[in-house]
């Protein structure tokens, strides 16, 4: 639940609300992710073609403050390196570099800061987002991108245009809004991932691979039933109940609404279809697998929300640390009165391998 | 007088004593230096050679946190855009890329956040120092660093081992040291220049270029006469009367040095031909043509020093905001009582541009 959204990142530092501290749940998925990555340069990768070209070049998008880019790309360059030494190209001495990317307003002072001084690769940040071009042609090998696909570029412009019938009015999120705002949302993902795979299509070599990894909705489940926005409509209750004490104004409430979508495997598939430029090698779905999640406990749940939400919530809602904790304080109570852990199957966690086939 | 120390970057953020606002003094000197290397990348860059590579690759060491780097990497690229078109090569449409590089503690937020939103290249940060590699191997194309390279990976051992002929007791600097002090800081910046200049040689492509510039002691100039130790000298009596009133303990002020060496262009020299990678193609004094250069305050000064000073000082003699405004402010009345702007011409900026020629 993490990524970079358009200039809303994730909380920097190593407070106890920050992204770094926040972030463990995703290991286990990282984990099973981890096994895919390596089977994928095994089966995939075409090292022999780009093991006489200097580098082997790496970049994690939506890598936020770490720790978990650094267990990403470490485990990426270990697949690689493995891959080499399986084919006697070891002597090579193949040097790596990992570009870290995420929207100019993550911290990555604290990134750099954190980086392991054991690391085998050359690292370097790069500020922007990923919905646009963030490097030159033809020059990365392996794009890594895990739990950041569900920001959007920003909100669609209908929900917040008052003279538009997909106006989403006293809501901050589309699961139970009606039918346009759903449209509004799904055509913003479908655009969205267009351009980031056309600007992927031009940044990677010929046969270089991509793995996304993020939160779906699956197939078959309505957007009203998914775990994640389930948790999203308590926020949004929570944040109703504001209005209703007067804590914040119902004009506010009516312009804030979130810049994220969680779009079900079909759709990405679609998206992908319909760009052109990658191939699908795999497609997995990741929870079914995942029996050893524990259940999250509200407070862990408000947390693992808080990270993400609160550099947009400061921002376009004017709060403060009382009026966050205020908040999430109710959330974690509500979440605990709530029956939605039974719900956590609901939302999936989807693996695509796509390679770059087709010449832009 | 900024650029990257082990550990002690310079003031980050926007605030009155930043680096970010204490560096215009230094543009003056880059404006010469932008007509050399537009020189430079007509007279020695074998364009041709590189433009079916893609990317050109720039890197710029010692970056700080602006606003000098962006004004100086984008004449360089500007520079290797009017040569491609003089060459009738704009039809191949190159790529740039630019690594920002500087210490891991340096403000990478500050200068993301600055970046020029119309830059022509992919930008990308990278910490670490220069005294190591930073960039896998024949990847950059032009290397340049500005006032940086005075600085050293480190005090010299010697000069803080009370058993050694070397010990630095009662000051912080060299220039008025004696003998021993001050060959342990000379050998010290020959063993760092070479560090730098074998790491350099990896990392540039063949017929790749460096533009060094940096503040330099004319040759045949005393240490203790130069303009810059001067300074510096000034900053240690003030040192030493804090010791006198008690502020400072006697032991710490023994404890504390610089991690800096004003080189002469003769001393350069020697590093570059002892290393062997890379040949001089140019080397210039700038400041003898710098008449325009206002004469520096009081205050100018102190700002000047602060802003590279104040993050060793915090760390080192754990000085406060109230300490650090003590220091500078008596630093201020010294240098207004003294006549030390005489000697301004008597520190000297060289322009170093090397070829990289020789295989590692």
């Amino acid at each position: 639940m993490d990524g970079p959204s358009n200039g809303h990142p994730m909380v920097g530092g190593e407070g106890p609300h920050s992204y770094s501290r926040n972030s463990s749940g995703q290991r286990i998925v990282i984990d099973m992710a981890l096994k895919l990555i390596q089977e994928a340069v095994d089966e995939h990768l075409e090292i022999k073609a780009f093991s006489s070209s200097g580098a082997f070049l790496i970049t994690d998008l939506g890598c936020s403050a770490g720790p978990n880019t650094f267990y990403a790309v470490s485990s990426i360059l270990q697949a690689v390196e493995q891959k080499c030494q399986s084919l006697g190209l070891e002597s090579q001495i193949l040097e790596f570099q990992i570009f870290f990317s995420d929207h100019v307003g993550n911290d990555f002072n604290t990134l750099f800061r954190s980086l392991p001084p054991d690391r085998r690769y050359y690292a370097a940040g790069v500020p922007g987002s990923f919905y646009g071009r963030l490097f030159p042609k033809s020059c990365l090998h392996f794009v890594h991108s895990s739990f950041a696909l569900h920001w959007l570029s920003g909100v669609p412009k209908e929900v917040q245009d008052k003279s538009s019938p997909a106006w989403n009015k006293g809501r901050i999120f589309y699961p139970n809004a009606h039918k346009e705002v759903i449209e509004a949302y799904a055509a913003k993902f479908a655009e969205d991932m267009g351009v980031f795979l056309c600007a992927r299509a031009q940044e990677v070599v010929l046969g270089g691979l991509m793995v996304l990894t993020f939160i779906t909705r699956p197939d078959g489940i309505a957007h009203s039933q998914a775990f994640v926005t389930r948790c999203l409509d308590l926020l949004e209750s929570c944040l109703v109940d504001m209005v209703k004490k007067g804590t914040i104004s119902e004009e506010k409430m009516d312009e804030f609404n979130l810049p994220m979508y969680y779009a079900s495997p079909r759709e990405m598939k679609e998206s992908v279809e319909r760009n052109g430029r990658f191939s699908i090698k795999k497609m997995v779905e990741l929870v079914e697998s995942a029996e050893a999640y524990p259940p999250p406990t509200g407070k862990m749940m408000a947390s693992t929300w808080r990270a993400p939400l609160e550099g947009i919530l400061k921002e376009q809602m004017q709060f403060g640390e009382e009026m966050l904790d205020e908040l999430f304080n109710s959330f974690t109570r509500k979440y605990e009165e709530s029956s939605i852990v039974e719900f956590v199957r609901e939302s999936s966690i989807t693996f695509v391998l796509l390679e770059w086939s087709t010449a832009d």
